[in-house]
């Protein structure tokens, strides 16, 4: 049985990524594309490399939508909160790509986003979707928050750890470095190729958005009631692919065998995470949905280091999005999703 | 009164930078180039990007080279300690960009390296050479050992910290993203194009060599006993530039203002290190002999970030070693060496 | 229903994306991956972005091969003309991604290789595989040669202008550049990121193998007995993608109106090729099977400029060979094949 | 003796370049830089990488400038003929980096740039600049025009061979990629390092501005009356350097070897431009003021292929400038000028 589905936002990065992999699933048809400025346009002006590139691109505004079963949100920050009531009003289920429901209180989000959230009560009916870890919330949800691109490859690595009381969850340092789609599509000085090209800087230092969130998975996925990160994204250049490299002090002095067999045993039975023997290199998972894990153990300090590679615009973004939409309405959670990614 | 000096290694990326900064120095004239496997060959078929292309490279055995003033060793790693003795006997100053006499004591080249020294008992006689902590004991110096890229970088922007007291010195954590240049020019699969290109990947994961250099460097120039890092470096995809990254736990709560002064007190006479308000982007000091400093706040984890950027090339190696050849010879430390970089 | 088929040369570029496309194809079943020097490897160590990681690579010796259907050939120059007639004899069908069988005769082979060809006889048994010129030989053949990378893009480009006598055969002046991957997988030192990142450099000048198989195809596709062609190709920093731009004179004064309607008429049942108004990119058909050509007319010297981009691995190498593969087994040209990139 | 020079449109990278070198150059001082939209900022914010970083931009306004002895103008297209004018009728010499006083006359002026020259008679005034070809005309001279970039890449391989009437001066097809610094520093969505990078594709085909430009410099060097060229411009993903390949028909059979010989005859006194065997790479002649130059026989066609290769920044735009500056003024052609790039 097919389900009609639309893209509001489909012009972006993680739009178009939505968009062609939802051309290939096999129980979804994308009957509707809602964009802000590229509204109007041919869907081959916009995204040149998808195919049917004489589908229109609608206005992002809910009213103008037919009916569909499900909505994919890739919004501007602060624009899915709006919208997405809208829609669940009107029987549409909606996976927010966005940042607006992923935390889990207000005070989390004002202390992340730095306003108060405008519907703050709503924030709890909001499951964060990070489906290796949170997937038993979404069978049956008519809604759920995508989690951000660098929670997910932080989380992923360091929560068996945290639950398995492997590593302490004060103190941990996290650094990660992103491909320049992270930053989004839009026109900007400072993403000009010029200005991007063999540079490497650090961004947000000491007060990205993402912190809170990963604090809030690494806590509700552990059960520690306080979990404390320090982290610092640095972009590098490239376009695709996230490396997020964590530092925690080891609870006890233990092998790096011990961190991979609580790795492995976590993740047994996951479809799209692969804990690894080598050091993750994000080629590897590019064009994926696959997470590639590692972790090991810096004897003279007693720290474990646990390295995460994902593709920040699927696993991090689009692909994620459609696996919690496969587990929202009952599918395999791969259906549609590739596990082979593109090399070179 | 110009000196001569012989480059030995000049075949590899740190030689060819040799040779382009110093047939631009005042005071030094490069009177015999050494190379092993190109011996024989034209300057222009190993380096075509360089001037005097007729110039023709000559063996890197020292019993080979004419009589110099000085030489600048920038060989694979272990085949300096040998070579540099030979030459001290002759009477030539030596200034070597390897990691042979980097280390202050048997023990910690034992632990770096995973061999004994070949001459433990010559490790004290060369000081370790980073102009801005340790330029006291280079003047009248017959030999030095040039810092390695990483240690030049973290150690720069963390030392100054560690010495008034700012941060602790357990608990180091140190991430490095260098380019490719700093990998070598020999040819390897996992430096093929189509291996770096829109690739980032950690390695040497709690084993590279460059750590114990930093501890040590910290040590010395913080005069605490013992310094502990957890040292993380990664590759990107770019020729050239190493940000070094380190989060240190402060010994007391102070604002982002305390550490930027302390750096600015520590570096105001230096020509070649600007603190700056910014994050430091590579591409700000490639082509130059600077480096780049910042420091940054983590209120929520009362964690200083330190950032430092650098070209691994220059100030990582070549310029740094010509920086040193001029005080060791009584001259202007910045003699010869470029303080603008280039952009784009 | 299902073929079983073979990969022999898994370990290249063009192999992986072989085996990334089959492992997706709704009628074929990989059953074998042979190589040489990576025989006795798992697939993970060889290709970690592929899924199924635990297969096996085996021999490329023919010989070593369990009976499957169809063998795609992916060998170094030279290899395929004896593994592919042992291959025929025992009944396998037989795709080679390689040049031994793309020539027309003897002569031609020698001109292009500077040697001769070592069945000079079987030339003529194999049809030149260029689906959307030639596809007609394919369906029911055991055999095709897969065109190259080169002639791919600018034989799609020009031959419809010749066949309608719309430039002249003599004087056709082409320029390419191609990503690094269609230089192969082996480490050559200028082949390093060091030495082709930020760099662009002509090779093969007057002398490429494609260039007298660009000749053939155009004279075959156009029915005229001589065409002639200046062919220069570039390496350019980037993994993938061929762009062709080709000029040619005009036979008489024609607005580019007149080129594309003729390009649109050859190509209107094409699925994998577009003719579209503006210059195309190489991103915008990378991670497809797509080529994408446009037209100019050059008004003040009367010259048609031609313009195709492809993806030199997909459609110039393991795509194109499936759609023949496709063809040949009496399948839709499209099966198992992407019409949408990947972008960014 | 110091020249007080000034730089207008100091803030894009030929504004960077300009103050880079002029930094360096023993004769000159520079003592104001004008700027647009970056007026009243610190030269820190707007090139990091440079030293001196608390020099302020002035305005672009030459009545806002100080009395000096030469300006260079690096301002938009358009911007300098008015400018121009003023700063002469005060005493200043001007050397123009833009397009407004490159072409002979305004008949050529108005089919390159579709509208009419604002100052026609002007336009004999100035001379075009490209030193190694009509530096004759500027001991002296009061202001003269910079050459493009393009068109300095192709007009030093071409104009030995036409001169010498060894190629055929109607037919030449010139295809030349460029890094994007050649297209500015302003933000634009097709510059983003999204759309740029793995990227490549032609630009402004058959309509290019340089294409009137090269074909009278041609004709002006060869005294030929009539040079027809079609050139067709690419844009790939790397920051600096530019690759001009021509095809010419040989007016009569002649080998490499003769080619060869009439280009280092020309260039025989020249310090930038060599004259190479191999195949010019951008890498080799990045950072430097050097040309390096090339020619090929195909023999089947009867064509001569010729490659330069420059940094579009330097020889093709602030290097070249300065070296004019230097013949104006009667210093040294060189002076503070590179010859050797760097490289990686």
């Amino acid at each position: 049985m097919s389900h009609n589905v639309a893209i509001l936002g489909a012009s972006g990065y993680a739009g178009g990524e939505l968009l062609r992999l939802l051309d290939d699933h096999p129980d979804f048809d994308v009957t509707y594309l809602g964009a802000h400025t590229n509204a109007g346009r041919e869907l081959a002006e916009v995204h040149p490399h998808l195919s049917g590139g004489e589908r229109l691109l609608g206005s992002a505004d809910p009213g103008a939508m037919p009916p569909v079963d499900l909505a994919f949100l890739a919004l501007p920050h602060g624009a899915s909160a709006q919208v997405a009531g809208e829609l669940l009003e009107r029987g549409v289920r909606v996976i927010d790509l966005g940042s607006d429901y992923r935390l889990d209180n207000a005070k989390r989000y004002q202390f992340a986003y730095g306003e108060p959230h405008p519907f703050p009560d709503r924030l709890e009916e909001w499951p964060y979707g990070l489906p290796e870890l949170f997937g038993g919330l979404l069978p049956g949800a008519d809604r759920a928050a995508a989690p951000g691109c660098y929670p997910t490859a932080t989380v992923l690595g360091l929560a068996p750890l945290l639950a398995a009381r492997l590593i302490q969850p004060a103190g941990i340092v996290v650094n990660a470095v992103s491909g320049v789609s992270g930053a989004g599509r839009t026109a900007r000085e400072d993403l000009q190729f010029g200005a991007v090209d063999e540079n490497v800087g650090a961004y947000a230092i000491g007060r990205h958005r993402h912190r809170p969130e990963i604090e809030m998975a690494l806590e509700l996925a552990s059960g520690i009631p306080r979990v404390s990160v320090t982290f610092t994204p640095h972009l590098v250049p490239m376009q695709r692919g996230i490396l997020a490299t964590s530092a925690a002090s080891l609870t006890e002095p233990v092998g790096r065998g011990v961190l991979l067999d609580a790795l492995r045993t976590a993740y047994k039975d996951s479809t799209f995470v692969d804990v690894i023997d080598g050091s993750p290199q994000t080629r590897w998972v590019v064009g994926s949905n696959r997470a590639m894990i590692s972790a090991f153990v810096d004897e003279s300090t007693g720290r474990a280091i646990v390295l995460t590679a994902i593709d920040n615009l699927i696993k991090g973004a689009a692909g994620q999005a459609i696996q919690i939409a496969n587990l929202m309405l009952g599918m395999d959670e791969s259906a549609g999703l590739p596990v082979a990614g593109w090399m070179p």
